[in-house]
């Protein structure tokens, strides 16, 4: 079953938006998140946002819409998370490390949001899916650049640029599938034992302890 | 969409089954993979086996139950199967090399069924929940002794063995969610990467380098 969704944490997601808007949305997270897109209905999403159906229809044509609109604004948020880590310095293991600490971390505090967004794809249209691969795309191809100028740089040791990063990348996202509020561990803590992994699987460790 | 479910790889699952319940379960897989487990129905199920609803009755009572099979033998198959690896050596290095490398192989391999079993969990009853849930931490409990045997004889460096038993599981559950055949990567290749991987997120590599 999926966490409680605020409608401030929609704002978090989406940036302004209407109090009505906010809540559908919040009431669509909440809904595919306990039923699974495919076993959630227009209505489902209606009643849990105390809407009628036909008030649901106002704002969007239909679930899939909705499924999109989450969608796009976890997958941009992520892209921006990467993207404001890499400017974050110019070492690529201080990046890196930055990177898998925010990644591993997001997908602990926003879990609910992140499996719905990772393990709904298929739901999208050929269209929306499209739009959102390109996004995937792009951060995948922001951590495999920086994985392959770290092993360039001798900073890191690589056997295989394309596997580690989905490595890595793969290791974020299921934290969203375990990930549980209140279990113990923290988004942060979560965040910083990542850190450390992501650093051993580039080999990073080992190099710093051979010239160190 | 799910790939083909043979009724040959529903026997390699469950073992000798005769054929209408062979058709009844790859049929099952199928249809789960494909819409989910929330968004299937009996009838999706029975239409996919080429059966009558009536016929699906007479083997299970209920879509969870049919769900509840899959993920007992698909569980009880991967415990097997680390379970073997622990046995083929006395190194804790070369047994978590080799308990990774079948792990994340067979995730590669069944990742129709594996991510059934493991996206669809919440979706069984309380009592079925229970059961495949000490298959679970029986699986945790093997890998979890391992790293913590390595880390106790010095082969290991490890910060957290809970949360680094963790981030291996997760790192081989999630091979499921990305891994398509035909994609390039066999599965034997996936295996083999993950084998360096997680020696090196428990630290054995770098070990090995500066005992060697």
């Amino acid at each position: 079953m999926g966490a409680p969704v605020a409608t401030l944490d929609v704002r978090d997601l989406l940036g302004e938006v209407d109090e009505g808007r906010a809540r559908l949305i919040a009431a669509a997270i909440a809904t595919f998140a306990a039923k699974g897109f495919h076993g959630t209905s227009t209505r489902d999403i209606a009643a849990a946002a105390g809407m009628s159906p036909a008030a649901v229809y106002v704002h969007h044509r239909s679930k899939e819409a909705l499924l999109h609109v989450i969608s796009k604004a976890g997958h941009e948020r992520i892209l921006r998370l990467i993207e404001e880590c890499l400017d974050s310095s110019p070492d690529p293991v201080t990046r890196l490390g930055a990177v898998m600490e925010a990644y591993a971390a997001a997908h602990a505090r926003g879990h609910t949001v992140a499996r719905i967004v990772n393990y709904d794809l298929r739901a999208l249209s050929g269209e929306h899916y499209a739009e959102i691969a390109e996004i995937r795309r792009a951060t995948t191809s922001r951590v495999r650049s920086l994985v392959a100028e770290g092993a360039r740089a001798g900073v890191f040791r690589v056997a295989d640029v394309d596997i580690t990063t989905l490595a890595l990348l793969s290791l974020g996202i299921d934290v969203a599938r375990w990930y549980r509020d209140g279990g113990g561990w923290t988004p942060e803590l979560v965040g910083a034992r990542y850190r450390e992994l992501a650093l051993r699987m580039v080999g990073a460790t080992c190099a710093d302890r051979r010239d160190g």
